[in-house]
């Protein structure tokens, strides 16, 4: 195990109802917030309403700013920051998934920094503060409710960058499974496909001697998938829901990879494929994840034979590894079926045309992975097994 | 799922050295602080020292009081009160295992205090605030480090007394897996036990749809079971003393416990044995908690076969759930035998002349028990069954 420090001050609200305390909850951070939403869907529920009337009946001032899209634009964040200055906001308060709440961190950066939001994306600068951010959130798969991360897409320039600060991670977070029921269908697998990558990327490592963490991996990884087939049969089951909502959450608050090394090859590749074609991203981790492991899984087989066993239920065929290995990779297919969810580039609508500029922009900021430390031309060999 | 809050921001510092930086780690807090400890152990293993020089390079000042026992006294702590009072001191530097930092916790609450401390034992007052506590780790096993919880014994009474408050979190832990190789072998046990309890008076619970807690609790408990085993092999193995320490952790900071019930049981009835017997706590809870299953399982025959074929590899026979439950408690015996632990109680040396006694004083404070709730006759039956 490695030497590692972890502090997560993040206070979870979970379960039935909590939204209508937001009020309450906000108001010892001052006297205005910033409302960061997206777009209809919490009006259409209601979720919008009963936000409002609790910070009303608090007596909380506040300004709205919408729109937040899926893939959060650089643009929309340079108007919430423009708007939090001028309106002298306090906290951020974010309504939405994991796009809503990257885009609220972003503001939170940005309004308390003399210079360009895009600056910490770029690594030309390391933030030393940020407003506050607390969430509601309604879509679980990035796990950004409870993270330092934040994801943004700069669109002049067709680039998808994350960075990681400690003070981005939301002060509070409130997650109440019911708000999770009117999502579309296609949200449950992008969703359980972001949360279980955010897991197999802490699992899969160099790094010997992770016991526990392996095992929590595996078990949230379980998790998630018995859930997650829970919910394609029936979308209004609240324990899958409350699961599903949870498991997204300890997937992405970094305890999971605390001690071992990391790669985040997938992720990073996948970054591409939606800065381009703006896939759903928990659909474009579908069809690069698979391609991943039958890459790399030659760098460390007895990681990869351990996943097909305790995490895909496979028989564990000591004598034959790689048809072992190979039949867990099978099973993630498979079970991303199940989820509705594409495991092949045609399948997104998406051809050939511009695998090498993927491959080139995906190193554009330094080398990726962690297991395997990949090349332009990995990438690119990656990407290939993504058209099979 | 129950509906749950959960707010843990103790930051954590783990792996090899830590120790050498606590001057520049304690420096924020303020002037002066209380250096808090047990006995020879720490100077013996250089500790002492390392702490000590690293505070004067850092400049801090600080007062001493050594001399904490197992099953920290009250005595002990007013004293702390008063010396924390006199001196004016900003944090209390708890160096030692669980029993340590429990009294360097009743101090800082008892020194912010317009009272006696013991109050918040008996639930006469609730503490509004407290010093802040940081400490030092050298025993895994209360998991006090990264929790909310402080048990104290009253000498005077015979009572061993927890409770139970947020703001007794640790603000820093330092978990050095190589402090904890020079301790005493019977400490391995003992450690393992006390976590393994923790962990399971969280897993058997009446709680439906907690799989992801399930499966958290079963890696915890898996993990320390396979690494206590190495650590009777070979008590320097730093690996295996990282995991204990991590798991040790996690079993007691309460993310084990969300949104499902708990039964503390055990735990309180071991209590009354250490508070009349002064035995180790960790022995105690190897001859109650078995006697504990064998009595309760009726109350949920799933949730126990489950404990017997998910943590202990019993071969699910469905068809006869009771055979497997009781295959799963003698295993789990057997793995206390494996660590050299008794699971009787004349291997503690104790006859069955106060069972009744201990039943009582285990009542006095209300009910206890979440599983199933205990009266004094269950309390009186399941000692009787450590005798057998």
């Amino acid at each position: 195990m490695l030497n590692f420090e972890y502090h997560n001050p993040t206070k979870i609200f979970f379960g039935r109802g909590y939204e209508t305390h937001i009020g309450r909850l906000v108001q010892p951070y001052g006297s205005k917030l910033l409302l960061h939403y997206g777009g209809k869907s919490i009006k259409r529920s209601g979720l919008y309403d009963r936000v409002v009337a609790s910070l009303r009946e608090a007596g909380v001032d506040f300004v709205e700013l919408g729109g937040v899209q899926p893939n959060p634009r650089l643009s929309l964040v340079r108007e919430g920051i423009e708007l939090a200055r001028k309106e002298e906001v306090r906290l951020i308060l974010a309504v939405g998934g994991g796009s809503v709440i990257d885009s609220a961190k972003a503001i939170a950066l940005g309004a308390v920094y003399n210079g360009d939001v895009w600056d910490f994306f770029e690594q030309k600068a390391v933030p030393e503060r940020a407003l506050p951010v607390a969430a509601i959130l309604t879509i679980p798969a990035a796990g950004s409710e409870n993270s330092p991360n934040t994801v943004l897409t700069h669109e002049a320039l067709d680039l998808k960058v994350g960075t990681k600060n400690q003070i981005s991670r939301p002060v509070f977070s409130i997650l109440n499974p019911e708000l999770c029921m009117t999502l579309p269908r296609a949200q449950i697998g992008y969703g359980v496909c972001d949360m279980m990558a955010h897991i197999m990327e802490r699992y899969f490592t160099h790094t010997i001697h992770v016991d526990l963490t392996d095992r929590l991996c595996e078990g949230a990884l379980r998790t998630a998938m018995e859930n997650g087939r829970k919910l394609m049969r029936d979308s209004q089951d609240y324990d899958a829901w409350a699961e599903i909502m949870l498991t997204g959450t300890l997937a992405h608050n970094g305890l999971l990879g605390t001690g071992r090394t990391e790669d985040w090859g997938s992720h990073r590749i996948e970054h591409e494929l939606s800065a381009i074609y703006d896939v759903p991203h928990g659909a474009g981790l579908a069809v690069v994840f698979p391609a991943w492991i039958k890459y790399v899984w030659r760098e460390n087989p007895d990681m990869f034979l351990q996943f097909a066993v305790k995490v895909m239920d496979v028989d564990p065929s000591f004598r034959d590894k790689e048809e072992a290995i190979l039949e867990g990779v099978r099973r993630l297919e498979a079970f991303y079926k199940t989820m509705e969810l594409p495991t092949r580039l045609d399948e997104l609508g998406i051809g050939d045309e511009r695998l090498e500029e993927m491959a080139e922009k995906a190193l554009l900021r330094g080398p990726i992975g962690g297991l395997k430390v990949l090349t332009a031309q990995d990438v690119l060999e990656i990407l290939k097994l993504t058209l099979k």
